[in-house]
């Protein structure tokens, strides 16, 4: 026997927004019958009152104009946030929502990064459901994953590839050989990144959605500030064209790591070995690596935004809301959250890419690796090529196993030699 | 404020057994909070009663040597069957429990494979939770990635890399180009393979799994006699080698697909480009691939067997009974299962690769690309190597899309050609 209708009211009807409606519209039969109940768009707020009648799903649904006023009005089951923005009316609307103990389901990592210890507090003593699968990897079920398929495990690292723009930068970088400005400019006039670049390609979004997975997978509160972010301005095409010779590919990473000390949570662009798999994981694609105790090492991947994909991770949590699949926001009871100490990148181990830009004269390699050797840092592998126009050569090393602090000591020593001609490059690499 | 104990009896303590119960005991803080109750193992059943001291986990834990009798006595809130096997104890505690109104929890594939329809049938009728998260790909958590991360989807197609034997056989002979019987050998020795590989590189194994994937992302009964099944003792050293040279990997895949016509589920092994993740997944990992019409093309990567992996997924369906995160087990009620026709695999329309053994002399090429023509089968590449020692070369080509049907009468006509010297090898190639 059905059981009554799971009402959905819905706030923002952009790309997102728009999705959902579909989905609901379009898959009405199966969801009713994996959720054991029919699934129904009962109200829908949005600034453009035409964009209801644009996605052919305005009938029985009730439009606002202000999706406070749809919160006051509604009898709705869940309200759906789908404005974004950290501050503004879809906080405003998130509040008031869970005080008035209605069900919420968010798209919303900036929001969520932000304010999300707040959020989780409400949600608990209001005893809500609270659902943001959306807000990380898009349609990849990943928030799940972590939550329930890998409830027995104590996850020491957690990786991911969580921005699409800078996925595709990168993937056409290193297919194409351009420069990050052409194939940044290419990608603003497609659409794949915006007019103001800064959020994707600075790391800013990477950083957002990798707080929320530190959280999850530690047990930790959100703290976006215990995050070093570095972005992918800084790539050239030579560090691809190396990278490729070294056998890696480069990836913008957020890097969460667990160890005895505390917690070391970082967003920045490293060389992975293009045997592993998540090396191919290219273009608007998003992956999410974690090791845990019992489960070792999992890879979850897929669209990482988009109007379809983000529309299966919201549905997925209003199947939940539906079906009464509720968890705290934060995993466990905020009772149980345990806020850990902040170990600094600086105090990283592990291996470089280096690219010194020198004078092609005899004595430079020496000097270099004399530098690198006073500072405990061995060389791997070097690579010299022959001269360019200004006389100006690349040099290409990669470090064993190293600790930052040291690397770091050595490359200001290093950038000061007369020989050598600019900024040494550093990237960071990660076997996956 | 923390809820009563989550009681667990567990029924066989072998490898995976064994691990839950460490799992338990070492994770206990963890899991108490996450499930918002305790999780206590408070009997166990297994032949060998010096087994529960072994784990060290004997105390409060009441031993049964027969899993019946255990059933019988305890007031656990879960049964948990270990024991494995399709028929026999396993199925006729896994029906008592369940007709006796118990939680019930299985790893074990084949029985599902064999018994799935009519356990969800009591399951639904009694009402009880029934998880069976570890019966595929071991500790990837896609029951509840496909069930419920997923539940927006309509799924047209899934693949798998089930079987880590068959992945580990294949991955060593690429990386030795050693032959299957040799690296079989081996993995025998080392324990990788049963002495009777026959469940595992048959493709029998992965067929269990599969027809268990087929059911969840199709909606349909499990129906193990739908899939037609071939493993890998066909595939040679030779195959290998010119798979690497085409730039395709060789893995062991159930591949499921849904169309206008029915639904297809078959085993076998293929050819996967090697600029594909899946074709990284490597030795004794486990993947399985998504296509949904919302969220597009997922992946999920992780170790598809051992005890703690395992252990990790028998545990994730243990939270979820103890939290009430329960589903039907085919997904969706047994009232709305479909029944889907089959397609036969002869209707597979998609590329191949052929390896012949032919007679080095002038005409063969082209009397064989003259059957092929007549057949409607299109060359895509070529390639032939010189002189064996016996006077015969391989002749390998890739075939342009092609119907299956098409292939195998121009492969039965060329094998009846004088200068073909044996029974031509055909792989199938799928791009992922």
């Amino acid at each position: 026997m059905m059981q009554k209708p799971f009402k959905v009211a819905l706030a923002g009807l952009g790309t997102v927004g728009g999705g959902v409606a579909k989905l609901l519209s379009e898959q009405k039969d199966v969801l009713a019958k994996r959720c054991g109940r029919p699934i129904e768009l009962c109200a829908a707020a949005d600034l453009n009152e035409a964009r209801l009648k644009e996605l052919g799903v305005s009938e029985n649904v009730k439009y606002y104009n202000n999706a406070l006023d749809m919160l006051r009005e509604t009898d709705a089951d869940v309200i759906v946030e789908l404005i974004g923005g950290a501050d503004g009316i879809a906080y405003e609307l998130c509040k008031t929502a869970l005080n008035a103990g209605k069900n919420f389901v968010t798209a919303n990592k900036a929001m969520i990064a932000h304010h999300g210890n707040e959020l989780a507090e409400i949600a608990e003593e209001k005893g809500v459901f609270f659902g943001y699968e959306a807000a990380v990897a898009g349609g990849i079920p990943v928030i799940k994953a972590l939550r329930e398929g890998l409830v027995g495990n104590r996850i020491s690292e957690v990786y991911g590839i969580l921005n699409g723009t800078c996925n595709y930068i990168l993937t056409v970088m290193r297919e194409t050989g351009r420069s990050f400005a052409e194939v940044l400019a290419e990608a603003q006039k497609l659409g794949y990144a915006e007019a103001d670049p800064s959020f994707d390609v600075d790391g800013i979004d990477t950083a957002h959605k990798m707080c929320i997975l530190g959280s999850l997978a530690f047990g930790m509160p959100i703290d976006l500030k215990a995050l070093s972010i570095e972005g992918i301005r800084r790539i050239s095409d030579l560090d691809i064209a190396f990278a490729r010779e070294l056998g890696f590919g480069i990836k913008l990473l957020g890097v969460g790591r667990r160890s005895e000390k505390g917690v070391s949570l970082n967003v920045y662009p490293c060389m992975i070995p293009r045997s592993s798999s998540i090396a191919h994981v290219d273009g608007v694609f998003n992956a999410v690596i974690t090791e845990g105790d019992f489960v070792g090492h999992s890879m979850f991947v897929g669209r990482g935004a988009g109007e379809k994909p983000t529309a299966s991770a919201v549905v997925a949590d209003i199947a939940d809301a539906a079906t009464g699949r509720g968890l705290p926001l934060l995993t466990v009871s905020r009772s149980d959250i345990v806020t850990l100490p902040v170990v600094p990148l600086s105090e990283r181990v592990g291996e470089y890419y280096l690219r010194f830009e020198v004078c092609d004269k005899p004595g430079v390699v020496a000097d270099i690796s004399r530098v690198l050797g006073e500072e405990n840092v061995s060389i791997a592998s070097m690579i010299q090529r022959g001269k360019t126009a200004e006389g100006a050569v690349p040099l290409i090393m990669t470090l064993h196993e190293s600790k930052e602090a040291s690397v770091c000591n050595a490359l200001n020593r290093i950038e000061r030699l007369e020989s050598v001609l600019a900024k040494p490059c550093m990237i960071r690499i990660e076997r996956l």
